[in-house]
């Protein structure tokens, strides 16, 4: 019996990533059309079936995913998440579903919450937010064969994660790296990194993007950290610029460690300092600072397009998608927001 | 046969006003005790009864409230509603109900989205945001009984709207009031009002708190206006404030053009111009700029205290509550948040 044809094969016939295969399959929209296509003529060529089985009707359906909503909890950053929920919902109403939220401070209540819901018949699926290492929420929910998505990438300490589950991210790396690219090609060449103390994969990741943009030119920057505050970040930022005024721009792991750093040059006489954000939050945008946008409408469609195939309208069970193997995801590029100053 | 007491009777019974009984009686705990036992004194002494019907379970319920989320629109002041979701997603789920959201770009699209909600039994009731004048979403649900209660008053060209339907909403003029006899004593007289071009429900309540703690001061100040921009308050403000430097501070009817105000008098070597925005979003707080805060958290509350009762579990119908003429509403104080500039 021939082996049928994996996502890897097909990799291999197009000459892509696995990832780009993914993308294609679950969210053609964000891969460039000449790839798209190559990608699609070895599916074709290949006979590739990315659902191993016809896509069928679950007979009891409530067209609702949940999503949990977390306590507002003040910060710039929230608006990110808020942003993506609203247009979970947009997206969600065009294809006939409904978004139910639902609150819970821990996984554990969660992972209860989640269970009343899908005992009740009120939910199909659910779209998980704040992935961790080690997320007990999933592997409850792969055991109880509930469909589920997650906005966030299942950090391991062993590799990407590709795999553990259907998941939809922001490459934070490529972010940095195109905030680092254009502020070597601006501003010179010592670019300073501001970001949070090790060990959290969206931070860490956000930093790779930087050193790898750094290193490709040859050049080389300083690499401060503090924690998610403006205060903090102007204080930080003051002292080293203070210490080392040579450095020709600052690239930052958030909008509001980029606030804190545009305070601290613009007291030091240096307002013109060219500095990045994350996440091209309102507030960066009142104050004219340039940041990465993560594009949150196109992460909501990738998450339904994981969850229902690109163009459905039911949430597709577990056997009707790739094999847990396969899990497929969508890495979603951000977008460069580049300003000069204050907004008109 | 004697006539029920009304909340007219307790009102002029505990000499306070109808909105302070209508608090007592939804939302006890933004009254304060004083004035609450006063008005429970002359409930107890008239024999008044709030709910005309002893309080019945509904047979059918999905214990389900369902809401409209826009799409993003941008800007800074979103947050405001988003955090009103948040707060109302965490109080109904202490109470077993639930948050859907629906999507809806028109009040027609909406009512065809309720219609199809309610018909469908999947939701018990409707939470509106973004009331306006002669709201054709209120007249059909009031026609179709579903039960409701609007975040905003029903704006009337001829009053507050009492008596039209139960709401809750913040009391922008009690919040400007309060920032402009804040400046009153700390800056000097001269106290300017920022504001939107004059016609909308919301800014003209915000400009008129403004107006009225100037007339009981016995000062006066010039009256700004301009649409929501920070751009557009930069200018106009750095244009005001040059031909008039004798203003002491700023009131201003939003946070972005508070942030625009502040800009605009630290090009002008002003930094420390007191100005005063409203909403109090991260983007104020990050500048270290004083401002309104709106307590949605509170509106949330005082919402499902109105659909609910203080305590209940379920949805009242509409003969469970006050009569249409007897329509109950909240109204929250919010609570001006003072910042010395920059955040620490």
């Amino acid at each position: 019996m021939t082996k049928a044809p994996t996502v890897e094969d097909v990799a291999r016939a197009a000459g892509v990533s696995r990832q780009t295969v993914s993308n294609v399959l679950n969210s053609p929209d964000i891969v460039r059309g000449p790839t798209r296509e190559r990608v699609q003529r070895a599916i074709a060529e290949l006979g590739y079936r990315p659902h191993a089985a016809a896509r069928r009707l679950r007979t009891r359906r409530s067209s609702t995913i949940g999503v949990r909503l977390d306590p507002y909890a003040g910060g710039i950053s929230g608006v990110v998440l808020d942003r993506f929920v609203h247009a979970l919902t947009e997206r969600a109403s065009e294809r006939g579903m409904r978004i139910l939220l639902y609150a819970a401070r821990t996984p554990a209540e969660e992972i209860e919450r989640i269970g009343d819901l899908v005992d009740g018949g009120e939910i199909d699926a659910v779209v998980l937010t704040g992935t961790s290492h080690e997320d007990t929420r999933t592997t409850w929910l792969h055991e109880r064969g509930v469909p589920f998505v997650s906005f966030g990438r299942p950090w391991r300490s062993d590799g990407d994660g590709a795999g553990e589950h259907s998941w939809a991210d922001v490459d934070g790396a490529a972010g940095t790296h195109a905030a680092t690219r254009h502020l070597l090609d601006q501003a010179g060449p010592k670019i300073a990194f501001l970001g949070w103390p090790e060990g959290s994969g969206t931070g860490d990741d956000r930093a790779r993007g930087w050193s790898e943009a750094m290193a490709d030119a040859g050049s080389a920057g300083p690499r401060w950290h503090t924690e998610e505050s403006v205060g903090l970040a102007r204080e930080l930022t003051g002292a080293a610029l203070a210490a080392d005024p040579a450095v020709d721009a600052v690239v930052c792991v958030s909008d509001s460690l980029a606030i804190g750093a545009h305070l601290a040059a613009t007291a030091l006489g240096r307002p013109d300092l060219p500095v990045v954000g994350f996440d091209n939050t309102p507030a960066a945008e009142a104050l004219g600072i340039s940041s990465v946008e993560q594009l949150p409408e196109q992460v909501a469609a990738g998450v339904l397009d994981l969850l229902m195939g690109p163009t459905g309208g039911v949430v597709l069970r577990s056997d009707q998608r790739d094999s847990a193997e396969e899990a497929a995801y969508v890495l979603v590029e951000p977008r460069l927001v580049v300003r000069g100053g204050l907004t008109a």
